[in-house]
């Protein structure tokens, strides 16, 4: 069909997209000449307007996405919380969509957004996410994009983190401290860059306290996104480990699944997560977590997003990193 | 500025609205004739097509919005999990909107819906929320909308609820059956129904006991958004009613922060709460629910939801209402 558009338009007449643009708008800023002039070639070309592309850019969607892996997480409800408390001061609206860590749901929403539906990203990326084609396309229509928590590391937007390798070696520490021979580190991902970080500073910990390394001290569980699956590998790694005497778990529903496992915890197993779960402290036993800013994190992203978003200042560096981090808070479960 | 409409354009060229839409759209229906004739007379008008109107509405946007309170509650995230198995399977994108209890907020989420951003609308409304010209703006646009779990009942949109009545009266039941004498009902908000009929079945059931209608037996937690306004009304309510001896919590924040306050459950205070909260069993001491099948809800209204948009087979009537049952799980904080 017809492949006109406001290059087309532009180009025949002379003007530059942008006046064709607002002519078409019956922007207040053309005069009723260059109005006319536009409608008429638009008319006699088949100009159709694109309604997802044309006005909603330029006019401001006052809108922003969050792109989130899941919900059923109290890191995500506070971060969402912390994101909304910045919108809701700007009068923007927000609007949340879930990848469900799977990355082809996630290239379908970045999509969607690039079309021009939003003023601006925040994203939290799945767990199967490793290519950047997606982004790049955010990128090349200059929407703003502000990575928080889950993040790929070469890609040149700004970052708000957690410091998740030092909280890697805190949990490695705390565990030894506390007596356990036998730690492991419980991964959802080898793609996340956040669960290598806490990893590797376990594991590098371990290392420096002269732990053999012939002891597998690193295990991913696959497909979390199913509490039978997480059960079931988590029952094959204690029987095929039953010296494990220490866990963290990269992220809350991990822990909660362990201890629906019904473990002697601490007697026989101590455990420590990564988690902003709310009921930590009043859980049987009480789960020593390493607490994540979660609200601060998802406040600062979206304050960043905004100044992309209305040019303030000088522009925020492609390479701008902020890291806030975790405090360890030690209850029952590792005692 | 230019008032000039699609109606405008059909008016005066004798066509059908329907045939001015998609000729400006270059549909393949509508004859190249047509087509000039139409784009000629918009031109001579100076008629700007409206991006957010037009096209939208009947290219379908594929994507459907849920409008919720908040996110923080196990019951809103599994059932989200629900509506996007629907909505996945239809290849819909689900976008998620939070009023955050706020009225106003709703007001604009619907607003913004309304627009032509979404071809349907799944709702649990705010505890704000009493006046319905938002709904009616909907409904005047024919975005089909359906309720679930939290309505306005004399709407007249379908509804996926559960047996809220009935649940009150279990939960009185079960109070009683464990020796309770002075048990009662903590609510969110005497606005929104279920929480009405919730209490309702409680109190009505407590009076057919022989309970003495003096006692207070009905409290309203304010502003429950906030964890410390919760904490420091549970703690009046206490102090003004020392022999109070039995909760039902109308949701699982109000139970969490009963947990937060260190008093003696069960031997003090039995309590049991209207929950989906996964952690509910691994608490200390485990909390008794009232089941609300959230997944199913969510998966059923999503369903409903679709079959409106596609119109399969008759029309969903107005007056539509499914309801599915919750399961009263008996725990230790009840024993």
């Amino acid at each position: 069909m017809s492949k006109i558009t406001i290059g087309t338009l532009a180009n025949r007449l002379g003007l530059s997209k942008a006046t064709v643009s607002k002519a078409l708008k019956d922007s207040y800023e053309i005069s009723s000449e260059t109005k006319k002039k536009v409608l008429s070639l638009a008319s006699d070309l088949n100009y159709v307007p694109n309604p997802y592309a044309s006005g909603l850019r330029s006019r401001k969607s006052k809108t922003i996405a969050v792109v989130l892996p899941e919900i059923a997480d109290n890191f995500f409800a506070l971060a969402i919380n912390g994101i909304q408390s910045v919108a809701a001061a700007k009068n923007y609206h927000v609007l949340i969509y879930l990848s469900h860590e799977n990355f082809e749901n996630e290239k379908d929403i970045l999509s969607q957004c690039a079309s021009g539906r939003v003023d601006g990203i925040l994203i939290s990326v799945s767990n199967e996410t490793t290519e950047t084609a997606h982004l790049d396309k955010v990128r090349s229509k200059s929407i703003p994009l502000v990575f928080f928590d889950r993040t790929i590391e070469s890609f040149p937007s700004p970052k708000v983190l957690t410091n998740d390798y030092e909280c890697g070696i805190m949990a490695a520490k705390h565990l030894l401290e506390k007596g356990c021979h036998y730690p492991i580190f419980l991964s959802l991902s080898d793609r996340l860059s956040i669960c290598q970080k806490r990893s590797q500073g376990f594991i590098n910990t371990l290392h420096k306290m002269g732990f053999p390394g012939s002891k597998q001290m690193h295990f991913v569980i696959d497909n979390a996104e199913s509490d039978g699956n997480v059960i079931v590998q988590l029952r094959n790694i204690f029987k095929a480990h039953p010296r494990i005497d220490g866990i963290v778990a990269s992220v809350e529903k991990i822990a909660i699944q362990i201890y629906f496992l019904g473990l002697n915890i601490p007697k026989d197993l101590k455990i420590i997560a990564f988690s902003a779960l709310q009921t930590a402290s009043i859980l049987n036993p009480p789960l020593s977590t390493i607490s994540q800013p979660a609200f601060e994190m998802g406040k600062n992203a979206a304050e960043i997003l905004f100044s992309m978003i209305e040019r303030r200042k000088k522009t925020v560096p492609d390479d701008f990193i902020m890291t806030i981090p975790s405090v360890l808070v030690e209850r029952a479960s590792t005692q």
